[in-house]
């Protein structure tokens, strides 16, 4: 069954939550827990498992390893996914260097860079690549995902070419709102918003640098 | 009024919308549409912008600058807040230039590495210091939030230093759950995770290389 695309969103937010539970060691998962580790309530959340499938049982909840991998399933992670990066500045130098270093089922299999000083150098063994050859490598090996990390000026132009070269899903770094072809998902992450979220946090931010008291329980 | 920790989990993605919105020039916003955008019920975005005294008019909706204001000031963004980031390897320093390069309420104030080889460097006018200055720069600066780049292994102690310095607030990019004093909040970011979400916009991962026809719609 094909999920609407508000239950998509919530699926990187469930991924998170269960990988932090199968690091715990936790093997049962209720959707009370569930709801109070994602935000989403406990109805919401059966709702959403039931898209691919995964049940958990009355009083009792769900098995985590289980429900990761049949969401993972439903992701298509199980096959593994080929992306490619464009824009190897800082951040997307850095992002293949983690990427490759992590065992995950997308494989990033080149990058490229509209700059020839960076062109043929190897980043960690991946080939960086001129933008001509974006769309050979696409369709050659059957690459759908694409990572945008450009500067801002740069990132429509590119976004338009990773679609034209047949990209399905752009993860998008750079802050600007895409506008591609309804076909091709944009997912953006807007670093600078997560980092001012947390701002709530800091509760006393107004005073220069005073400590709460070790027995407070702050604000 | 406090805000449960369940509200607080949703701010950054009412921010990134409202961005998105305020990018495309949108001056009233319906909280059917903010339902759409975000994934959660009209009903779960009104009870959630009351906690800030944001309330839209009936029939009519929210507008969108007002309600992007109402929303940094309860984060606390118009106050400004101070940062600091420990780990200068590729992610951390991409990300101290990230950072630095745009207009934020969030101030970085300095970044930490342990190895001697880093320290005394500037990222982009930034000083690299040793860790041993971490507390003190915390105390004298009144930094409240913490990025943490470093490696899998080094991230609970570091995690437990800027917890130890006052930090209140970690923005955690290391594959790693910390346990910490839980009056520090810790926001995980795992970029592995985001990239596997796409996976499933990549519908055709299973054919090598295969376009989809231009008239169709994809499955």
């Amino acid at each position: 069954m094909r999920m609407p695309e508000v239950v998509v969103r919530r699926l990187p937010v469930y991924l998170r939550v269960l990988q932090d539970l199968l690091a715990d060691g936790v093997d049962i998962v209720s959707s009370g827990e569930l709801s109070q580790r994602t935000g989403f309530s406990s109805e919401q959340i059966r709702k959403d498992f039931a898209y691919f499938r995964a049940f958990g049982t009355r009083g009792v909840g769900y098995r985590t390893r289980a429900l990761n991998q049949r969401l993972r399933r439903a992701l298509g992670l199980d096959r593994g996914v080929r992306a490619v990066l464009v824009g190897v500045g800082n951040l997307g130098t850095a992002l293949v260097r983690h990427f490759l270093g992590r065992r995950s089922q997308v494989f990033l299999v080149a990058a490229f860079d509209s700059d020839p000083s960076r062109q043929g150098l190897a980043i960690d063994g991946l080939r960086v690549l001129p933008m001509e050859q974006l769309g050979p490598v696409v369709a050659r090996e059957g690459v759908k995902v694409g990572v945008l990390t450009v500067p801002a000026g740069a990132a429509q132009k590119v976004g338009e070419a990773l679609v034209a070269a047949g990209i399905e899903a752009i993860l998008n770094f750079s802050p600007v709102k895409l506008r591609l072809d309804p076909r091709c998902h944009v997912q953006n992450i807007d670093l600078t918003i997560e980092l001012e979220s947390l701002s709530y946090y800091a509760s006393g931010a107004r005073g220069p640098g005073r400590r709460r008291a070790p027995e407070g329980r702050g604000g």
